[in-house]
């Protein structure tokens, strides 16, 4: 199962910090996050629809599971809300009701419209070329992408993968000597 | 268990017609449907909200199995929208996303706000003096409220109390002698 | 589905009684049970060996919630272990033990051994022919075999047969003029 | 959690290997296994007994979950049946359609019974002091009891245990200075 062969830190073609996320608005937070905020700490991103069946069943109660179980000092959760159908179902004011209803209380980004108002792809979700939902993200503490899994990661793979990213030492990029750090 | 001691027939007091459906608008039928038109088959209503979780895990998957298993002919599955709060959150334009997304194909009937648009208790909820989501309400062939279950309810009961009224006669409530029969 | 379309009474080739059990001895019992003995209640009989996993998973369960949600005078659940395989793993006392683990407290039959010691079918099961476990048999009030069904049988459905049994009056077999009534 | 707080290595009052399994016989083995043998592997025992509801439903799946997910050159995982009660019930012979039924194919050792024959608690369950069934008991790659755990282990907290002993380097005791090493 290569999901568990992590080597002990990231390949060079993986040094490269993962693109910011593009947000139209963050709920559940203070202020607004980003990856770069969260430098340090492994990001777990778990891509729904709050219509989306599968994310319902699995997803989102797992996102809960990894929330309250690991430390927040260690593992950041954060819901991103990538609509890329039913629009006018899935706007911010149903949004809230969900999350309230389904006692999400961990960070939830909107993913930003396209500029294009006829594309139908959120911005976050074209830049990451997720392929629906749910879809996991999964970052090290360097804000490297290490995980990108479209549909449903058993628990116990989730588990072991997380802990393998904590178990690895965050680093300078810079000193690593990576041309294409930015 | 006294759900599942229902006498042959329904007793004096039962023999009134239940109130008429107050319903803003069908969606999934051909022709909008009534209590009165569905006279001769047994009538499960399932009393729901989109973003209920109850509804979601137990209540929805209940109903389709209720309509997979019998008969049309012989029992009328009806999903009831009842919003008492979120209303913004849960229009019609998510109500139809969800019913997509979740594959419900039996009609369901959008319950009438109140008159007052201050009531977040829609008109048809308020008639039958439901407590929440999800709720059942089951009818016999003559129209009659046989049941009316706060919660989930088991599939074995739920079968049983399904055939109990389908093994009833359909009678005629006049005749019968009803002096309270409208 | 043909399993909810009991006609109100068997037809003429269900009105013979199905063929007594043959037990080698009865566990939760303070007498010895027999189909004849249990005549006007409606009888579900669960086949089962103790080392089948879907008979634990599903079947086992599934008769306590039977055993649970109707009336003892109304419906006789009982257990009936046919052991077909592993004989030595399953002896009465592993199966004393199992019950008890497992809290089963209905009326539990061992199925009698074959006669010939290399015929691993016992005789219940092989007059009924049932082909494995789990196995469901269903009895009407006058001990007429209604169901036969090999494998898991949902809830909702097996409410609703047992209900329909419950709705059939008892009769009187020879009054009816079956001339093979034994 | 505190599970899931390791430290990078363990600290000095867990240094001392755990003591060695007591087996009456090895199943679903080629040659017979010991912990020393597996030493610089992570060690995964899951204690059961084959009558043990709570273990048929959470713990044996689980352990087939690990089995198949984690690499047979990281992770060992074995079964231990600890039979405490219902001796005569879970001998040699059911065991063995037990794990043929579940289809259980990794290792599973079976407690040596007590040299006492009026004491029903087996050897290794007596030297471990575990609780009862399940009991699930993790090793590090130097053969160190790390987790003992009586009762249920979600898979996400296991999965990131389970990794956290893996990203430990194997290291030599006696190098390590510990005088209790043996």
């Amino acid at each position: 199962m290569n999901s568990l062969t992590y080597s002990k830190f990231p390949s060079q073609t993986q040094l490269n910090p993962a693109p910011e996320l593009s947000v139209q608005k963050w709920l559940n937070v203070d202020e607004t996050l980003s990856l770069e905020k969260l430098r340090g700490k492994v990001v777990a991103i778990f891509a729904f629809q709050m219509l989306c069946p599968a994310c319902i069943e699995h997803s989102i109660p797992q996102a809960k599971r990894v929330h309250q179980t690991f430390s927040s000092e260690d593992v950041a959760v954060i819901g991103l809300h990538t609509v890329f159908e039913h629009h006018q179902a899935m706007k911010e004011e149903s949004l809230k009701a969900f999350l309230h209803e389904y006692r999400v209380n961990f960070p939830v980004a909107i993913d930003l419209p396209a500029d294009d108002e006829h594309d139908p792809i959120p911005q976050t979700m074209r830049t990451y070329r997720t392929q629906g939902t749910p879809t996991l993200l999964l970052f090290d503490r360097n804000g490297c992408l290490r995980q990108h899994k479209f549909g449903h990661q058993p628990d116990l793979v989730l588990g072991a993968e997380i802990m393998a990213l904590l178990r690895e030492e965050s680093f300078d990029l810079a000193l690593a000597g990576n041309p294409s750090n930015n």
